[in-house]
């Protein structure tokens, strides 16, 4: 690997040093690594956010390390693993942060679990594994030491699979869920555009949400500033996927939506009006 | 341009993957360029505090390019472009955001609209414009790409001016407004010692605010430190702007003022006594 | 100094550009130096607070130039200094923040006062000295220029000593303090286990501990995770210190605990049994 890219995503926040101290301990192993920042935002212990979060950035990452670190079960037996595709190793505990990841690059071409207690930091507690073992894992890998000698060779089929919903058709419409609330209060469903079509959705026209239960309109237009005032619509967003949106404003306030919400969509309405927010 | 800079600044936020996905997208482009992070938090669409942040921050960037991403007309029509200066090349919308910067550091020899869509990433939306056509082309202008190359080449003179507000001289003083409540709640003002010199203030001395209408005093002094407990005092800035300030308390706070609200200055005061707040 | 790695501590936030323009001027004196953030988030003046982290993080941090600033007291008469150790030169103001970490590293064999103005960047006002004395005083020495050259020599025993409290031994227990509360609610005591051990504490087993007057049990555990839902645990943290912890709840939020706030632990307690929070 020459001159790989060492990024990192963590739920540590920046508020504390662990960030600060991870990288101190891989760039002291591999000195001329670049360090790429995803997020150290995802919310404390969130598996999920972790999770997604990573597939989506991954496919554009610089090829390199990726050390992800979202693990609630720190210092019990959950493994932690360092898992090769084709551009990437990616590090991290074996509780569903990596897979979904890994499989959106291809898949592993070999997994090893970080056993060898030669390439761990010594450490009083047991409690900061970013630190003393992932770490140092991605900083020899950086470095140029081989995967194998990081610790047991183990089955790329047996990682913990990542607890990600996919929407269902039902007769009514598609019954899906929010993933993704971003920055701007965006909210991005797990519903493809292609689905919507095939009950009849076009750009340009009306698609019923239901919320809760309560339905109201959307319209499915190209970006947040063709919105009209107060006026709900679909965007399909930066991933290809279908986000509620207002115009500078937050979906997810105005519509109290938070990750893992319901949503059901119709395809084109039949008798109702696009209401706006009061 | 030699090992140029990336510098970056935008109002993505820290806690998605917006930041980390555009350097990676830099960094594929041009893995040797070192990365600086001006700040990612500005106010979702201030395109106004953006402005003034760059503004601030310009003259203390190394060489090289520059990427400023507050876009609230993102996929609209409003122009994407690249403004070659003496030291760096500012890439941004074309919308107010870029023009004071620009202005600062001397002007801009060319401007290119980054029309060339060889240069963009494929996207299946165009809601992260950050991403699929800034990135690339900062990525490519720092591996030695030619700017002209990225677009069409358009009048520097028709960058759209930011919205940056100049204090008014009236009868009974200088009518100004807060450019900038920083992380300690100091609150810079658009005014210049110099004019309120020009009214008789003096270093030391006492002068007279408005806020809201109401008046109190506040004293010139060389630094924070310098204010007693609870006295309100006026300090050059480390931008050579006055800025309304406490010791230790928040400006911003005991007074209630936010970026643009209005703030009076009159000269020495006749008679008033300074006013401790509670 | 080969390849230095500037390591940059602060109570500036990530809001404004007062980071990145730190970053910028370093980077305009020694281009090649390698960045690493400990944190910008210490709360703001909290010199206390700024010193533990240091503390915490140094041993971790590569070889080169550490700049950290908490620095209340800016434009006043207070030193600004730079402290050679073994691995790192320490910058900043010298008011307690950095002769802790200091002396967590063996202590300064050379101390100067950053009085050489020719190594100071021009400035309006006297109010960011992290950017017009400190960055550029890093900059240099991470491009060569000697420790000597940027002022005069002071002696390192004269260093202001940061304040850090020690636990008490007392007749009915240990009486310490919280010195921090992480990311994740987690309170680090003041109290190192062997300390709880000479009062016949045993991992496995239960401790008296007393928040404002009110005894209640904690058991010593390995990891968070070892706590059952509710139950307040002690686990020797990563910096092999005595944490009050829940399994994946705030202790900080539970207990009602600051930085700062007072803890007393006894041995293993008679006849009080654990209580769970409801």
């Amino acid at each position: 690997m020459q001159d790989p890219t060492f990024s990192f995503l963590s739920d540590y926040g920046l508020a504390d040093e662990f960030v600060g101290v991870c990288k101190g301990v891989v760039l002291s192993f591999a000195p001329d690594v670049r360090v790429l920042d995803i997020t150290h935002e995802i919310p404390a212990h969130d598996v999920r956010a972790g999770a997604l979060t990573l597939v989506r950035a991954v496919q554009y990452l610089p090829p390199g390390v990726v050390l992800a670190v979202v693990d609630p079960g720190v210092g019990t037996d959950r493994r932690l693993v360092a898992a090769q595709t084709a551009d990437h190793v990616l590090l991290g505990p074996d509780n569903g942060l990596l897979a979904p990841a890994v499989g959106m690059v291809g898949g592993a071409t070999t997994v090893v679990s970080l056993t060898n207690t030669d390439f761990h930091l010594p450490a009083p507690g047991v409690t900061f594994a970013g630190r003393d073992v992932l770490a140092p894992a991605a900083g020899h890998l950086a470095s140029g030491v081989a995967l194998e000698d990081l610790g047991d060779v183990v089955d790329p089929a047996g990682l913990v699979p990542g607890l990600v919903s996919l929407p269902q058709s039902e007769a009514d419409g598609i019954s899906g869920e929010v993933w993704w609330i971003d920055r701007f209060g965006n909210c991005q469903l797990n519903i493809d555009p292609d689905e919507l079509r095939s009950r009849g959705g076009r750009p340009g026209g009306s698609v019923e949400i239901r919320i809760a239960g309560t339905p109201r309109m959307a319209r499915w237009v190209a970006t947040y500033a063709d919105a009209r005032p107060s006026e709900l619509v679909l965007v399909v967003d930066s991933y290809g996927l279908l986000s509620l949106a207002f115009d500078r404003r937050s979906a997810a306030e105005e519509l109290g939506l938070r990750a893992g919400s319901g949503i059901g969509l119709s395809g084109p309405s039949s008798g109702l009006q696009p209401v706006a927010t009061p």
